[in-house]
């Protein structure tokens, strides 16, 4: 008999990716091309199905080969109904039926989930995660999307919102967040936070650092000009990283209580300051974790960032069983 | 054929009980007798197993009709191994082999797990988390105990400590906590943690209160007074149960953006206060989590608080599949 092959759908506000993927986890063919977000509600569809059309072709495939497709949607979104309620970055999307649609157009069973969980979901089955029972993914991006695996299931929740770990909170009267609750960490630890953290000490404090300048102009100061004002030993600079990092950590202590998970992999373009914010992160969950078992608990680099979207909406497949 | 016929154990410090369960969730006979904990390590073993087989007893059955044996236990556990680690109320237990030993008196197949965590099977299998896929249950007792239900599945972690809810905290920068973390909510909202507060702020602040005789004796001062007092018109004391209900919706938040649950039922005794603790742990959550979706999710009184151990412990056995 003939592997099954699926395949898994990267869907950002900015590019699409497809790729076509066995059930042993190797990722045979992909293509990848604009999402058209602003466009119409249309044009991102058209996108989507192209790009999937194109990965069955490259891998020298037919759609009438593939068991399923999984797509990885940024949200909310309603995974039971296959709807997109609402996403930031696809602003002519409105409880859009993305899964009937690409189903009627292409044929074979379809379902959706939101892009951090399938990216945790990913990097569980084939990254940092693989072969343990309970896991944990952040992304420490624009923002911080985080996803987890219990028991070796996806936790997904009961409306598809688990895993909100940007809106945890570290203070319950620290800044006030979009949410509604105050300390969210992506206030502190995401790119953003780390951005505000700066801003307010240069503010608020005198402050020696090639970041000085920004006193006057705050709106200009962005995350990668703190990082590389660190890599280039900026005692302010590598303070803030240390911050978000300490700060991290003590979220995570909170997200370990609760899913007791064993590994958490943390990737995004704030992963890439490396030790500067890893350290102080293990530095607060070894300190705060329960002693009894924190040090069989680790924190690691996300280790296949690039691929774990399509690799978890293809699994997400999987797991859901083939009607095609 | 015959219904299976379970047992479950709720195995406390004090007391240990045992029920007979068919696979409906009813309770068909029960048994409970004194833990006899702190005479030896045999002696607590020869109650379980004395209690177990007087409820098949008194079920009219014998052990060949029991399908398996389920055991709610304090811990730390190792539910894989079997094995109680540590129990603060069973002082002669260090590794000891539980299940391996009643497995060897009684015969049937024996699992154990967490006490928290078993009662929150039990409440979701036939109580407030009835039918419900995510599901979370807290205890507030002496300290704060935590359970959680996720798409139909137990949480329990990589090594059974999930759900510690007691330690999430609400402040990083608050009260040390035994466990490692600060701010623990377990320092705000269990019976110990009102009284530390009302003893703070009777310490601290000129408060008129009927309250203000413990100001010189701390040390007696205990949370049914507080509760008592409260119930008597004490503006204070009604103050410290606000306080400490806020506070839990708060750390209730941060469980929310992670396991999305739909329904979180409050037990326990310091639930016994009612609405002056569940309506500002309401106000918290609604103010606090997610807009787009916090009103779908209820705070509720535990409605099985008796018989969840019982029958979360019996559904333990269920999904374990039974080796009998």
């Amino acid at each position: 008999m003939a592997k099954k092959i699926y395949v898994g759908v990267d869907l950002g506000g900015t590019n699409v990716c497809a790729g076509l993927v066995d059930s042993e986890g190797t990722i045979l063919a992909r293509d990848e091309r604009p999402t058209l977000a602003r466009v119409s509600a249309e044009a991102p569809l058209n996108q989507i199905c192209d790009t999937i059309s194109q990965a069955v072709l490259n891998g020298g495939m037919t759609m009438a080969d593939i068991s399923g497709i999984g797509i990885g949607s940024p949200g909310p979104l309603d995974a039971k109904r296959g709807l997109i309620m609402r996403a930031g970055n696809l602003p002519h999307w409105y409880n859009f039926p993305l899964v009937a649609k690409v189903k009627e157009r292409l044929g074979p069973y379809t379902c959706v989930q939101n892009d951090a969980t399938v990216s945790a979901f990913g990097e569980w089955w084939m990254g940092a995660g693989k072969g343990l029972s309970d896991f944990f993914v952040l992304t420490l991006g624009t923002g911080i999307g985080g996803g987890a695996v219990s028991q070796g299931k996806l936790l997904t929740g009961f409306n598809d919102n688990a895993c909100e770990f940007g809106h945890t909170s570290i203070d319950m009267n620290g800044v006030q967040c979009w949410c509604g609750q105050r300390g969210c960490i992506e206030s502190y630890a995401s790119a953003n936070g780390i951005v505000r953290m700066a801003n307010e000490a240069l503010t608020n404090e005198h402050i020696e650092s090639s970041l000085a300048e920004f006193r006057t102009k705050p709106d200009e100061l962005s995350s990668k000009m703190i990082f590389d004002a660190a890599m280039a030993g900026d005692k302010f600079a590598e303070d803030m990283f240390r911050q978000a990092g300490y700060y991290l950590g003590c979220a995570l202590v909170n997200a370990l209580n609760i899913l007791n998970f064993e590994v958490c992999a943390i990737g995004g373009k704030m992963a890439r300051a490396g030790d500067l914010i890893f350290e102080p992160a293990r530095k607060a969950l070894y300190e705060r974790g329960f002693q009894s078992y924190v040090n069989q608990v680790k924190i690691v680099p996300a280790e296949i960032p690039d691929d774990a979207a399509i690799l978890g909406a293809a699994r997400l497949v999987i797991e859901q069983g083939e009607a095609s």
